[in-house]
């Protein structure tokens, strides 16, 4: 699917849904509003659904993985081939997520949209862009074209699992180097000093975290990226894997499916994706709070509510894949919970 | 089992076991503390258990419900007799908890530490210290005798869960009043005006706030209770649910059985167990920031990192509950990652 038929497609939350759903939340036998940010996740699942009936039962996570160019700075404590290990790896269930995603009988999708390297597992969903990206500290990591190519394969992704079942998907990345062009792009979209959004991503030294501040200063002054351009953004300092999961918020939003977001690189995603088209808001949900410095920035921009502060910070979806219980427990709840006058309790009165 | 004796009892962390964990937790193929709090919740039950061997598969809730005579000064919205209804369907699950826990496949134990009328339901672990507390607008709610009675069920009921192989044990409890009775004690315990510590419960109106905020400042200059003994502030304005919980963190960590904090009243029962022996602290976890006002103060005071943020406040362990899932998941990528051996990866240095 084309990227502006797709914005085009984004429609609007059902209010009737949604009514329907707060009425049958307020109806149910607990003090109005105590499930809190449960509660509101039920109502904005019906707004999408366009229904009151919410269920999340068939649930998976996308994994964008794709190399960084960049990496050839020294911007990262392990080596590139590190992506299609893990990437790999996450296919036989032997990845954080697939273990954590296995658990919870949610299914996970692996997706090679530009690792540097053919991959062999048996599993990989092949759509592969380019291998790896260009070193943002030389020129741009890729072309405009190949951003928007990115982006639409998250898109048609997301349309695949729709017309599969799937009624909630999380949003995941591998790809050494990603916390760097993340960094980039968040200086860039929310207009801060490099050195405010960058952290150490999977472990750098201190000297390693200065390099990777100077790095990123250096690709953002050559290719001066145009803030109010995000996907000029994208293709000139972010990554494939980015652009995948702008991809997926956006496809989320076309095909009415709640996306999740993750931790610092897929919220770089979503900001980018509402960048490109505010309406994406109403059908992403946040996760969690990740421990990388600026997570907390980018989703406070975002403007929606995490659920989990568990200090995350793996990445590969873990954080939105560590949520889904709490969706399937509110699902439980707004469905199978007996009415006030069921049991036979007066309701409690609306606060004044 | 007589308190001093499980005071007595209660030892310290397995600093062994915890060490073995910690290697373990670096061992396996992610960065280092990626998984922030969940790593330190296995390393701390490893070390309550005393062995790097960690699983939560066997969980339950213990829901101590008990009426409060202070309900008759109209500090709440609905009447005594839902107490006991709550209690009933919670055994039938019908409550919100029961159907949480059922979802998850963990055990829910209601427990009649108090209830004011007698309950018919089959499942009700009838443990009535007596019918409801007395009104501690005109003098002290229950004994002395009768609050240490209720802790020692508390105790009892862990010893018994831990005979059957339960090994993570969540708080609830259900009592018409009791964010009073919470707010009273934490007024009391911590040192703060009432009207700081007080909420609207389960929905008050502005009028009924200030008359409960009144009454929770009568009971006090009233019954005068003593800071430095818990067990004195406890029985003057507290209750017998919140007593029983008590009993269950102390119970926890005489019988090395790890228990959840849930809201603002299991918040105050464990501030109370840590307030009676500070060594409960090793044994207990937090799990979610409630909506009520000074849950978020306790739980400052209690000093342990909440995992969940979901402005819930509905009560009878259900916030608890909410967090088995990340319990449930730590343990698995515990248990089954592969390490970097395994997968043929470098490990990540430690951060300088």
């Amino acid at each position: 699917m084309k990227l502006e038929q797709a914005i085009k497609s984004i429609g609007q939350l059902n209010q009737e849904a949604m009514d329907d759903a707060r009425r049958r939340l307020d109806s149910i036998a607990k003090p109005l509003n105590s499930l809190g940010k449960l509660e509101k996740l039920i109502i904005k699942a019906a707004g999408i659904y366009g229904t009151h009936q919410v269920a999340f039962d068939k649930k998976c996570v996308v994994v964008m993985c794709g190399d960084n160019g960049v990496v050839d700075e020294g911007v990262a404590q392990v080596s590139r081939e590190v992506t299609a290990i893990v990437a790999e790896n996450m296919t036989r269930g032997m990845a954080t997520v697939s273990i954590m995603a296995e658990k919870q009988k949610a299914d996970v999708f692996v997706v090679d949209i530009g690792v540097a390297q053919n991959l062999e597992a048996e599993g990989i969903i092949s759509r592969k862009i380019r291998y790896g990206t260009d070193n943002m500290a030389k020129g741009p990591a890729m072309s405009r074209e190949e951003a928007v190519k990115a982006i639409e394969t998250g898109i048609e992704i997301v349309f695949d699992l729709k017309a599969e079942g799937y009624q909630l998907i999380a949003t995941g990345e591998m790809g050494i180097g990603n916390t760097t062009t993340s960094s980039a792009m968040t200086a860039v979209l929310m207009n801060k000093d490099a050195e405010k959004v960058t952290g150490r991503g999977a472990g750098l030294s201190s000297e390693g975290l200065k390099n990777k501040i100077r790095i990123i200063e250096k690709a953002i002054a050559l290719n001066k990226p145009d803030p109010n351009d995000p996907i000029d953004v994208l293709s000139k300092v972010g990554g494939l894997d980015i652009a995948g999961l702008a991809g997926v918020f956006l496809g989320g939003a076309a095909a009415r499916v709640p996306v999740l977001i993750d931790g610092f690189i897929s919220s770089v995603a979503a900001l980018t994706a509402l960048k490109i088209c505010p309406k994406v808001h109403d059908f992403m949900f946040a996760s969690h709070i990740s421990h990388e410095p600026a997570a907390s920035m980018v989703l406070e921009c975002i403007d929606l509510p995490h659920l989990l502060d568990c200090g995350m910070c793996l990445g590969e979806g873990t954080g939105a894949v560590a949520a889904f219980p709490l969706f399937d427990l509110a699902a439980e709840v707004y469905s199978r919970m007996s009415s006030f006058e069921d049991i036979n309790i007066k309701p409690y009165k609306p606060l004044d």
